[in-house]
């Protein structure tokens, strides 16, 4: 038990009062988590794309699905259309799209991080104070049809949902400054020193890993891993298309390398990106901008036929269409990761379905974050992958600002953020 | 050895002299076979709508693929263009697409069936006279990628060819008339007393199997049981849609029962074959003329989100759309085996791709016929598999116009043609 449990803990954090303004760091409350919930001393935190895209909160380009198309969703779960991606062929960052509503401030973002359990909430038995944990966007509740299923991760009770501020429990706000609430973000809210997460979106992992490095695979590291290893998985030897070299991107050709592939086609708008990319193990790049023929029929006269796995983290519709129709008939997979705007539709002539292609797409690398995450720390540890080429800028706390800069720029992949500093 | 080796045949065939007009059975001389190739003594055949579709010759609505679309395909075969199906939501038999060419007129056609061995070319090693056999309309070399492929059945070499009326090895027919060549059709030509077939499109089958019934597992039955069993996969107790319940359709809803599915629900246009569908093991049935709202949307409802498989047998696009938007976020799998018009497109939001849904296309149910075939042979063998339940209709060779009768007026599943009656 912490000094600290059961009580109130004041602390500072990053408050997004205004969309697109730089964030205020000040003193915060953070009330004691409730039944199910964990408190939570954040260590490290990155910005991801998704923090961005809710903090521009640009309504009016917020992607909205067709209500027509959503009601399988939507019988299923209230939370369902939602997802992590990467945004339009400006990969980078992995982000997310959700259904049109108002923006919520002020407001405290991130989810991106790592950090230590200072006490838990009643009923709370699988984590105790003092683990090393990931704080994640999207939940296990370990009950639901999609926890039970073998092949989902898309939890019915924790699912991703943006444009909730409060806790699901009692619809309140843990976070408050002077006794006025203020918005959580993905049920996450990383950009805190101290942060209360419903305890299904939290990992415990190795206490020996790094948390400045693994912080970063609670979100678009695992997502674009997860979409090679466990969506696509290419086969030893197996040539791999990987569309978009942004962070998503270079993960997918990380996961796709320690898979045994034996060729990765880097397909980007920007070939300055290629040099970074054969890091991730990328042997082959293809301009998506220079072609004045379809990216499919390059790939495919490059491969023989086509490449035997595609992952496609741009979310650019005729990437994704691309990233389809180039790999080979008869046993190729391709993988959709990226989400594009709201008015755009996959379309594509039958026969390249019926000539036995296979579209898939994935959320979150398809990983069930409590049952999966562990063994990707582990996989880190055992240094079958590398994390740091990942990193790129290092700041404090005080300096979080800068991090939206780098981003809003382009430039890097991830940025750490450190707390104590 | 048989007493006819290396000498040509004189037997009967019903020739097809002209589009769309009666089949006249007359004495055709039917050549030895060459290298790698067999004779069969034909017993039973039967009808199947790529027969009627090729007899019928309307070339103006052949469906042909987007030239743009079809360089993966091409570079792998120039076979490439071709599939199985089922006519635009009129199912009842399998049929093929093919890009437009010039109709091939006299012609022997005919290409499920059941035979006898009665002597093999050089270089047949196993194949001996006497074995019982299927011949099938797409081979298995056994040396391409897609033979050495656990998945694709797709064969480089022998990958069907409508348009292609001769012998691969030496570009000419093996029948003839006073001299005069007469086209093969699908390397099958089973309309015909004897026929000639590469050794590679030869199933060698249990010698208990009754050819009679047997005989329907050459195309269009043995395409729907494959969708289930090899590419939808569903799990005991699973929920299965069904587009089209003409006999693809109902073989792919015998494979869903076959396979322990606890519901299946069938989408028509006419009620009236719900009734004959339940002996495949349907429970529901959805008209897809009634509904004013998507089909997908109605099965969403009835199943608490959606289907864990559907199978798309009918080829009408939006058919194949429903089929795949039907199927449920997380683990639901849509197969699609119908082929559409030339001009379809098929389009979905790539968000209900991303929701974790696969799509899979697929030609002859996946199944590599020399290899896979005898097993389901034995499946009927061994009463896992009841095909009499496809046959409604028994003819002579000599009243073999009736069949192209019976199917222009929809009506029944398969009709036997005995040669020897």
């Amino acid at each position: 038990m912490s000094s600290t449990a059961g009580l109130p803990i004041a602390c500072k954090a990053a408050v997004a009062w205004e969309a697109g303004k730089p964030l205020i760091i000040q003193d915060v409350e953070v009330a004691p988590p409730q039944a199910m919930e964990v408190r939570v001393k954040i260590k490290y935190t990155t910005l991801c794309r998704t923090d961005l895209y809710f903090w521009e909160a640009k309504c009016s380009t917020f992607p909205a699905r067709n209500t027509e198309l959503l009601v399988v969703t939507v019988n299923a779960s209230e939370n369902s259309e939602f997802h992590t991606g990467t945004d339009s062929f400006n990969p980078g960052f992995s982000f997310l799209v959700f259904r049109a509503s108002q923006p919520l401030f002020p407001r405290i973002f991130g989810h991106e991080a790592a950090g230590i359990v200072e006490s838990v909430g009643e009923g709370v038995e699988d984590l105790d104070v003092g683990d090393h944990v990931l704080p994640v966007f999207t939940g296990e509740c370990g009950d639901c049809r999609h926890c039970k299923s073998a092949t989902s991760n898309m939890c019915d009770l924790l699912r991703i949902n943006p444009t909730r501020g409060v806790m699901l429990a009692d619809g309140k706000s843990r976070f408050s400054i002077n006794g006025e609430p203020i918005n959580h973000f993905l049920g996450t809210s990383t950009f805190s020193e101290y942060t209360v997460v419903h305890s299904g979106c939290v990992v415990k992992i190795n206490p020996l890993a790094p948390l400045d490095k693994v912080c970063i695979l609670s979100c678009g590291i695992s997502t674009g891993l997860g979409a090679a290893l466990n969506v696509a998985k290419p086969e030893k030897g197996a040539s791999v298309a990987v569309f978009g070299l942004g962070a998503v991107g270079l993960a997918a050709a990380e996961g796709a390398r320690i898979a045994g592939a034996s060729r990765i086609i880097g397909v980007d708008r920007k070939p300055e990106r290629f040099e970074e990319a054969k890091k991730f193990g990328v042997t082959d790049f293809v301009n998506f901008n220079d072609q004045d023929r379809p990216i499919q029929e390059i790939i495919a006269e490059m491969t023989n036929g086509g490449v035997d796995r595609s992952i496609e983290c741009t979310g650019n519709i005729n990437a994704m269409i691309s990233a389809f129709e180039c790999v080979h008939d008869g046993w190729g997979v391709a993988v959709l990761v990226g989400v594009p705007n709201k008015d755009a539709v996959f379309m594509t002539k039958p026969i390249n379905v019926l000539n036995e292609r296979t579209l898939k797409g994935t959320f979150f690398g398809n990983y069930k974050p409590r049952s999966d995450l562990p063994s990707v720390v582990d996989m880190y540890m055992n240094k079958e992958l590398e994390l740091e080429k990942f990193i790129t800028h290092r700041i404090t706390f005080k300096e979080i600002n800068k991090a939206f800069e780098y981003m809003v720029k382009g430039e890097g992949l991830r940025c750490i953020i450190s707390m104590e500093d």
